[in-house]
């Protein structure tokens, strides 16, 4: 069986870091499905998906990670172009991946006890986001 | 459902960023699937698969980005043993990732406006390559 | 159909990078299923999957570009925190991800003959894991 649910967000962008584990728990109960996969999805080029211990301190490290990988005030032809100001934004998002897949059983994800999965939102503006959760999977 | 399409792309090489988001939708409507997910495959260890606004502009960026991860002029223990000088290469390739997931929804794939899947290939020559695209999902 | 695999494994810590082919294969073979996806994903933040031609100048190769990312000495908030010290492994965790999808047809999986999967154990002390292999496919 297929079933598909969406997550509204409203973030801040600039490497906003957002805990979605509760919604795609929620998803999860609500679509009655025991066994599978859900693929969470981002439709969009400046946000990106992985998992991480969610506590204040990761958060700030994650951030500095990502300026190390594209710095902010590097030169970037796409803001040459398009005057957006957002290459950083673009090139952290490919880099991360717009894509992740978590088992679940019994209907529970298949998570460790300090693992969460986070939505980080690359753009340098807030954004009104909806993420696709599309479980495959068997009651 | 499970139904298997490949997409055969020649490359240049040298960090080579293809849009291959026309192949996937045509696969996609030869399944004749309306729902589900695609996961997209690259079965070799020098390419890699994700999103991105596909513009000159930001091919640009990102290749820039992958020169900060992985240098094509450091020295890698790779080239030392076997000399075909793509340690760089095989790096920028395990860091991007070979696989993606796509959901899919009354036949058509969850990207964004601006969103694109590009196939990358890191190797240091021009490569003839076959993709996998496996989808899951029902009509 | 979905099936449910385990792998456990010892890990020694410190950018332990192990081949997991084998296992997966095992598992493979053991669910009967001809085709489908396998999601495989690691129940924890200090861990990460990826693909790689698997010889010894790699695995050096792929542990100097996890220093550059997120360096073992450089300052993390999360070690003034808590303390262990683990703040590299963390980001590093995040930033290769979690979970992998790999396609299977005909009962074998679809990698390329010199790639193979790996587990990377980035946590600074050696660990006990269990790795999950979610199979949804068909016979």
């Amino acid at each position: 069986m297929v079933i598909t649910r969406t997550i509204e967000l409203s973030t801040k962008g600039e490497t906003d870091i957002v805990d979605i584990t509760q919604h795609v728990k929620k998803a999860l109960s609500d679509s009655k499905l025991n066994n599978g996969t859900v693929t969470i999805f981002v439709p969009g080029a400046t946000g990106g998906l992985t998992t991480v211990e969610y506590e204040p301190g990761l958060v700030e490290d994650l951030k500095n990670a990502f300026e190390r990988i594209a710095p902010r005030k590097a030169n970037y032809a796409h803001n040459l172009k398009w005057g957006d100001g957002n290459g950083f934004s673009h090139v952290r998002a490919s880099m991360l991946g717009p894509s992740m897949s978590v088992p679940f059983n019994d209907g529970e994800l298949t998570l460790g006890t300090w693992q969460q999965i986070i939505f980080v939102d690359f753009d340098n503006r807030p954004r009104s986001r909806e993420l696709v959760l599309q479980f495959v999977g068997e009651k």
